[in-house]
């Protein structure tokens, strides 16, 4: 049995193009129209081909065939974009679950269960990314939201305690993604196998100077906040390099108040990211930077977004490396930099995740690709993969 | 005969609160109602006080005492402020001009020319800043202007052209007007005589990296802009102190793209100014600061504003220092590093600049203030020399 890679490409194509509120790349933000639609054509695409569909309070899909009693390992992804977003990201690993999923049916006795999930929000949103994961997971307090985001979001609280901690009778999840880096291309575009994904700590970060007349004070008597916030975007750069563990550092985005030509900056806020799949450096080097900061520089700081990094199953990890090797297809292990909903489900059942080699790394960006070949062996070994979990 | 310091306190305040168009400090921008209706009220009190007034077709103020064929010393300032800006800026020249007129008036006989002028749009604007100086010395052609800019400024290249170069019968200007930074307060609030304003270069420089996903992109890999863009930022303020000739550079205004906390900068955009009172290094340190840069980075480089330096008359400005001798106040030369309409007319006549101390430096800001004792003592200073000059 292999998949039929031109009903992926059919597929993810015909979603990308109808559901799309852009005219720059892809756009189907998370809770929008276009998401909505998406995900209700799925639902239709399932049901004509007699495959039950359930949908939860809050609109993630969860599609059974087999019996409905049995722990399953459940496979799929999210079919929302960023804006201006790519044609793979997300979407790729929901098409991916599908024709898993038409495959097995038509191969498969009424004796295995395989079920296909589509989890709502994934990318960064104001109800914060993965939300349909950490919904189900009860990983999101409805109190704790402010109503204008919820009503934006077309979501009430209720319909968000109604899904809330619902997952039952999960052996395990497994995602197909794009990896949105170039690890696989500088290594021959294998297939990646994740062994775990990186956790996240964010902080804000605002440098107090003095504003000024860029004229009239001399530079002695300056307390510049963009001179001090440039020395501590040098410092994050070089001490992070030094670790040479895997761990990345990131000053993603900063505003420089009032931001004048003839004013001396002020004050300048930015963000601080660490990502490590190393539990102790993700949290050991966020705390010796903010600590030099402190110790050098007047500022505030206000802790962001922290998510946890998260290993992956090794039964999972040695069966998707099992059915490669049945396949005669070449993998390799890797850490995923990007979150996923996988990280958020890995720690309430075994995970997995199956990369599929990104064409110059780039992602969340209209100029995406992956190589069909590339995808067709991925697609294959999760299949295999499925098939022998379940055995 | 001395200066009637309160008629000028009750003049700046009755201004500063009646035309305001913010809540925040003081708000007459350029060519906004406020501006205008500040002239028309200058207008007004000239005309209450028997003194004649010309107004050009742009707005610009003038107004004479005494023969109106003798070249003349003129003084005056501007009246628009920065949004949210102060009390003083602009408007302590005009209201301590204005006090000079009047009590010339009281005094002279009708041989002796004196004329108070105020000048439209000094501020920072979408016309260009010092722009009623700019236009009388035909600087400004009005064929170059934007007809969108003219028309939210309400005026006409056939006002500008009727204005343009219109200056005759000037043997020179002297403005008063606050420091805005703190070196006279540094030096015991002595009354500041300006020797030359500093020239302007501005540059807006583009660093262009390679955005990318701040998980996936190994920091090996990474092609980080504002990583790039901070190294210049400390090779500027580490460059421009080892000058130690007074020349200050800034970086005020600086724009990260796209801006987001989990993606690695792709492109940073930012103004680099550099202020000199010396010509030779206001044209060498800009040029050596951008040749290193092009060195080093991949960089687009769009020239900004250039404004020259212009040395003040000595003739006024040993007048400006015999005067307070007379009065037996103490003074101190020094340069301006904020740019004037006195900066505008130096080529054109002789010009002098008479500095109030600013405390704590603090100017285009609501809490820009100076000491009303510091104001006496340069208004009557600036009246005693305006004598000098016209025997």
């Amino acid at each position: 049995m292999s998949i039929n890679i031109n009903r992926i490409k059919e597929n993810l194509e015909y979603v990308g193009n109808t559901f799309n509120s852009g005219s720059e790349g892809y756009n189907r933000l998370a809770f929008s129209k276009e998401e909505k639609d998406a995900i209700n054509w799925l639902e239709e695409e399932l049901r004509n081909n007699g495959i039950s569909v359930r949908r939860d309070s809050i609109g993630n899909l969860f599609a059974r065939i087999g019996p409905e009693d049995k722990p399953v390992y459940a496979f799929g992804s999210h079919l929302d974009t960023v804006k201006n977003g790519g044609l793979y990201d997300g979407a790729l690993g929901v098409m991916a679950a599908l024709e898993c999923l038409l495959q097995l049916k038509e191969q498969n006795s009424q004796h295995t269960a395989y079920e296909l999930v589509c989890l709502v929000g994934e990318e960064g949103n104001p109800l914060g990314g993965t939300f349909g994961s950490r919904v189900i997971t009860g990983q999101v307090n409805s109190d704790d939201l402010d109503d204008d985001i919820l009503k934006a979001a077309a979501l009430t609280k209720e319909q968000i305690k109604d899904a809330s901690n619902t997952i039952q009778n999960y052996a395990g999840f497994i995602e197909l993604h794009i990896e949105q880096g170039t690890v696989l291309e500088n290594n021959g575009n294998k297939t990646g196998i994740v062994t775990n994904i990186a956790g996240i700590v964010r902080n804000h970060i605002t440098v107090l100077g003095e504003a000024g007349h860029s004229g009239t004070m001399p530079m002695e008597y300056r307390k510049d906040a963009l001179v001090m916030a440039s020395e501590i975007v040098q410092y994050i750069n070089s001490e992070v390099r030094k670790l040479d563990d895997g761990t990345v550092a990131t000053v993603g985005q900063l505003e420089v108040r009032p931001n004048a030509a003839t004013i001396i900056p002020g004050e300048v806020e930015m963000t601080f990211e660490v990502r490590s799949g190393n539990k102790d450096r993700l949290e050991s080097f966020p705390e010796e930077v903010l600590s030099w900061i402190k110790e050098n520089y007047d500022v505030k700081i206000k802790p962001g977004v922290t998510k946890p990094t998260n290993s992956m199953s090794d039964k999972i990890i040695e069966t998707i490396e099992q059915a490669a090797a049945k396949l005669d297809l070449p993998t390799m292990r890797m850490m995923s930099g990007a979150n996923h909903d996988t990280n958020t489900l890995a720690p309430f059942m075994d995970t997995g995740m199956i990369f599929v080699p990104s064409i110059d790394g780039i992602s969340h960006n209209p100029a995406e690709k992956s190589d069909w070949k590339d995808i067709e062996n991925a697609v294959n070994i999760m299949l295999e993969t499925l098939q022998s979990l379940e055995k």
